[in-house]
């Protein structure tokens, strides 16, 4: 019992800092659990750890993948990390799905889903964090990648489903976006609708083999020709499709090897520091631009007041822009 | 000279009151300008005179127009325009064209492009308001579209080019939304993936004339086909796709019987007062947390601190959210 307690006793900053630079992956967990807790009173000791945490961040891959249910994210990552870890590679996955909070997740279970890859020494899966919304789903993970960093793993990958805004949230946390798709039934036409084929850098035409082959093939040149329509979102950088399959180990190498070349075209052009920096700074745009509605929303004048004038605005009892002049004299 | 004067004086907000309301044209042309006016000291007389002439607003049809360049919106709009006044009913055409303020408009002397509906007496064309971004563009073409009602325009007519986010924001402002489409040629590809076509309550491929007629017919096919994969903005309407020539007069009347049945459908189901009174809190909303930004950075210690804490956000000097925390300290 005294043991348990020892092992259960808070942490202070220093032990987060020791554990997470030892790789100890319970305590990495926990300064992950910390970061992710909703409570006040977490906050400042989360931050002051990422504060501390920062000068060891940035030096892994950050790698995006979505892709529809179905399609078969977890297969390809249990079967691409897996490779990665046995070539010595740290990975880490990290899952951004703001439905979990509700649905316990469309992503269920991830350590049972990559059952093989949850076992190797090299890798750390975490689900996703529950609760909020999808900012404060994505907050989590951004500063969740941060203390894998500083952990020491190479690769990070963020999965998310292809729902909603997730996928533009984790484009805008990660250095390589790859869209996992299906042969046929739309899906082509759903992803550019979406604007997803926009975001990727390397797209992978899923389930390659058997009867679907011919199918799977088509839809690569479906994909080629849409893409010529798009600008690429990286310069240098002409956006590849690969075929995969998870039966015959198809395309896993040249997944991999298209992610390398696509960091190293990005290194060499500096496109890759200059997209981390602009991420950064349009995060804390959101963010500042969030805190501060937040402010003003729970001024108690405004709370009053402002239920009123919204009604009188819809209902065409008051000009818009006097409304808002009215509401921000209350500050 | 003493006429001149008289002519040229300020008028009262009683004054542009009852020039509007007798459909006065050049009282008219100054109220809008008095509104798009950037003056600090004209706006509160705007907001009196909106305020005044918001209960006589409402009552017209809001059609959206757009199409990339070349398309023929204005050949379109001249010739619906000229039959609709010659009905008796009275059109008010407004542009909405960010690029105006530096480039002149890429609609260009719109009364020079719609010559004859420029002298019917029942039209009243209104070049795109200049200066400013895209958020000022739409306030003023809002407020006019405000005016132009209270002046009896039974009819808006908003026209925009097929750029960047002005299609969305004549969206926001209007009952219907009309897309000119081109045949062939990847227009269909680009609209659907800048999510225009998602956005249209009404679809028409002009230039059907001609050796084009096979091909407007077989991209009117391949939109139907897209259409399906779209889910309808308004309940109750499928959002059809007609094809037009300037040449042969063909679809013109059936462009304005669509928009006559879609007013009835919204008007019976009660769609078009619940999307004009969405359209009216979602302004509300943005303008609001425009406003509250320019409170915010505005603030004389925000405006020092902000770029050094960008910057060292964008250094990874400092976590995101500590440096936004501590800027809202500031207020």
């Amino acid at each position: 019992m005294p043991e348990q307690q020892h092992i259960r006793r808070q942490l202070t900053t220093d032990d987060y800092l020791q554990g997470v630079f030892a790789g100890d992956r319970a305590i990495l967990g926990r300064a992950i659990t910390l970061i992710e807790s909703d409570a006040p009173r977490h906050a400042v000791q989360a931050q002051e750890l990422l504060q501390r945490l920062l000068p060891h961040t940035g030096r892994s891959i950050r790698v995006g993948i979505t892709g529809v249910p179905g399609v078969g994210k977890s297969t390809l990552i249990e079967t691409l990390g897996t490779q990665l870890c046995e070539r010595g590679l740290h990975l880490a996955v990290l899952t951004v799905d703001p439905s979990s909070s509700l649905t316990h997740g469309s992503i269920l279970g991830d350590k049972t889903r990559m059952e093989r890859l949850a076992r190797m020494e090299n890798a750390f899966i975490r689900p996703s964090p529950t609760g909020g919304a999808l900012g404060g789903v994505t907050r989590k993970t951004r500063e969740s990648i941060l203390v894998c960093e500083a952990a020491g793993f190479e690769i990070i990958l963020v999965e998310t489903v292809g729902v909603g805004q997730s996928e533009i949230a984790v484009h805008a946390m990660t250095d390589c976006f790859v869209l996992l798709a299906l042969a046929g039934a739309g899906d082509e036409l759903q992803a550019l609708k979406k604007g997803v084929v926009e975001l990727a850098d390397l797209i992978v035409i899923t389930k390659a083999d058997g009867p679907n082959r011919e199918r799977v093939l088509n839809a690569k040149a479906d994909y080629m020709r849409a893409l010529r329509y798009l600008a690429p979102t990286t310069s240098n950088w002409r956006v590849p499709v690969l075929v995969s399959s998870a039966h015959t180990g198809e395309g896993i190498d040249q997944i991999w090897a298209a992610i390398e070349s696509y960091r190293t075209i990005g290194d060499t052009t500096g496109t890759l520091i200059a997209r981390r920096q602009a991420q950064t700074q349009q995060w804390f745009e959101e963010l500042l631009a969030e805190a501060l509605q937040r402010h003003f929303y729970q001024n108690p004048q405004v709370a009053e007041r402002l239920p009123q004038l919204r009604q009188a605005v819809v209902l065409d009892q008051i000009p818009v822009v006097r409304a808002v002049e009215e509401l921000l004299q209350l500050l």
